[in-house]
């Protein structure tokens, strides 16, 4: 199955959008084994989207058009697509009667914008869409599909996922593509590669290993394709746990999970209270363990100890350690560590200190040197990274460092 | 000048990166009048390139050419877009001899591949690329421009901010444009749209004013067009002015600066020491402060009091506030900002608790609720949000909310 993405709406075309969209169902499609063989932006003009969609079933088979449903966009584009077809619009009563039912429970009536929200190609078959107001809508010319959906993304994430993915499945029936994805951090994809070198080596024809790296984590997805869908089942089951026996120790979960959301489910598996204590990282890692709803269960709270002064304050870094060592060495996040085991109240601390740059490195300590420690009152382990120049990028990937150590010390310790 | 962005690269069609690069360039490209007709993006294979400039240089003057450059990459390209042109690709000396010195620099010695990433189609002229080994390939057809540059971010935009702007502005001479922009936060769009409603009717012809909003953000974009450079220069800096005037308590800045970089320089300016006290923002106001180079100067650090104990025992906010009014509430931001000056031994203290959801709300305190204090040793300021129900964003707002409450503190106290 070929597939052409079509992007509309001026806000894009002026950068004021980035089109996170397309990367999202780009990925979607290469799951079920479907070819994204381009994508497209067009102007919300009915010559520019006239335009996109003869040039987008040239290539492809299907058509999935985003965007340019908004309340003050809708006529334009529905006209533009019935136009497309040779069809009239068509007012659809169970549409209208739903909007109405969604604006009395809160309280409000209608308007006639809301009418013309209801008017869809007569040739469109509607598709549910129980996270907002327009209906996605589903077209066949000539053995082609045509899918046009809200560009807000959560809307057509809903729409892909519920509707668009399991109707292509059916309509475009594909040889089975099964996909298992171990998730690791802490070391590079260059290291895994080393690691399960004779394990790629040795995979069967219809098997291949893909690494996704992003800061400070890899994913490893296997993904099997062909012959009979439950015999696949099973042999990916086997090799996928042969690569998890290999990559192990670097490992924090399979499938979709975050790590933040990896760490909260040990720490409340293990009833266990977790603090932070930062240098380098400036909030970053409370931040991110906070990102995850209900974290306060498992998370007490942290230090942000930029200064000197606060380190000694607030966790009770000894003087002496930072005058001798100076703040960023395997000395001071140890203390950091067992001092914020005390001040924060809780069973596991994590500790960082670096520099981030682009200043403040020496030739002892260049600029991307971190230090981490993690603690609980019987154990401390610390950790020292080499990382690059940029700022950005070292933050980021010492908070992802720092909570993969948290939860590697968990699972060992508990 | 009309402009069709092409990119090139499998990594973006099976959605493994996200194509941050082409929303750039549509704003760059706005910026001087260009208008940016279609983005595109294809596979990196012969055929799909070849597919993709054919259709590019229909509806556009000038074809902007990213990625499919790397190394691995390189002859293909390079290869397609000679044969596009009907010409041969030649070995470029001055190329491989800067790849040389660079390479003997670090030390390093070059190898053959080095060697194929100097071969050119004949007909390019090279743009001198300052950030990477490929340099920029312009090449013109017929009165049409084809620009190929590789899809490294920080590559394309040198090349495009120092060498493919400039020759495109001397190549389309259009009407002057000038953009003036008046950074503003803590209000919405339909607030400021009320604010200058008035000046916005009794704007002159040949200038428009944009709303640009992001979380807690809006740009103000005034721009102006035709007539003389100078005297349209003139005009516009009267009318910024105007425009200044109406919104002055909401403005942090002009241009591009990020509210944390404004912050750093009124810290700066005033020789102030800040430091933040937060419970809902979990960490991300630091985080958001210390991602600005330098910030050791002006933060001192914070404390991530995300439990009742952690308020009570690093901030002093005491158990009966926390017990009558509750952990979001004006009495506990307000003690947890007074305690902060003196925990963390600064000049000023922000403090910030709330609900930031989907769990956690009331009746009497809906999901979205957050509380801010802002303190010196004289005075407090305290201010309340509704936001709504997503927590990623009430974070992402009450973060900035947070960093421009402090900025107007220190700006008005100091």
């Amino acid at each position: 199955m070929k597939v052409h993405i079509l992007t509309i709406g001026d806000e894009i075309l002026i950068g004021q959008t980035v089109d996170t969209n397309s990367a999202w169902m780009g990925e979607q499609l290469n799951l079920i084994g479907a070819e994204v063989v381009e994508i497209t932006s067009v102007r919300d003009t009915e010559k520019a989207i006239l335009g996109g969609l003869s040039h987008a079933k040239e290539n492809a088979d299907v058509v999935l058009i985003t965007g340019g449903l908004g309340p003050t966009k809708d006529d334009i584009t529905k006209k533009v697509v019935a136009n497309y077809f040779g069809v009239n619009l068509r007012f659809d009563e169970p549409t209208y009667e739903r909007i109405q039912r969604i604006f009395e429970r809160m309280g409000r009536k209608t308007t006639e914008n809301h009418r013309s929200q209801c008017m869809v190609p007569e040739n469109a078959t509607l598709l549910p869409n129980k996270m907002g107001t327009a209906p996605g809508m589903w077209f066949e010319e000539n053995g082609k599909v045509f899918v046009s959906m809200p560009g807000v993304p959560y809307e057509m994430k809903y729409l892909m996922e519920n509707e668009v993915i399991p109707r292509l499945k059916d309509q475009f029936p594909a040889f089975p593509i099964i996909h298992k994805t171990i998730l690791t951090a802490g070391v590079g994809e260059t290291f895994l590669a080393e690691l399960v070198k004779d394990f790629e080596a040795d995979l069967p024809e219809n098997m291949s290993l893909a690494y996704l790296p992003s800061l400070g984590e890899v994913r490893l997805r296997l993904t099997g394709r062909g012959g009979d869908a439950k015999d696949l089942e099973a042999e990916l089951e086997v090799k996928s746990r042969e690569l998890y026996e290999l990559v192990k120790p670097h490992v924090f979960g399979w499938g979709k999970a975050k790590l933040a959301e990896a760490l909260g489910a040990i720490c409340r598996e293990k009833k266990l209270m977790i603090g932070t204590a930062e240098s380098c990282t400036g909030g970053n890692v409370g931040h991110e363990i906070t990102l995850i709803p209900g974290s306060s269960e498992y998370f007490n709270g942290g230090v942000i100890s930029y200064s000197y002064e606060l380190k000694t304050r607030l966790l009770g870094v000894r003087e002496s350690t930072l005058s001798m060592y100076g703040a960023v060495s395997e000395e001071t996040v140890q203390e950091m560590a067992i001092g914020a085991l005390q001040a924060l109240e809780v069973d596991v601390a994590v500790a960082i200190s670096g520099i981030a740059g682009p200043g403040g490195g020496t030739d002892e300590k260049p600029v991307g040197t971190v230090w981490f420690a993690v603690a609980n009152k019987n154990n401390i382990k610390t950790y020292k990274l080499q990382l690059g120049k940029d700022r950005d990028k070292n933050i980021a990937f010492s908070t992802n460092y720092a909570m993969f150590i948290l939860y590697k010390f968990i699972q060992n310790n508990y």
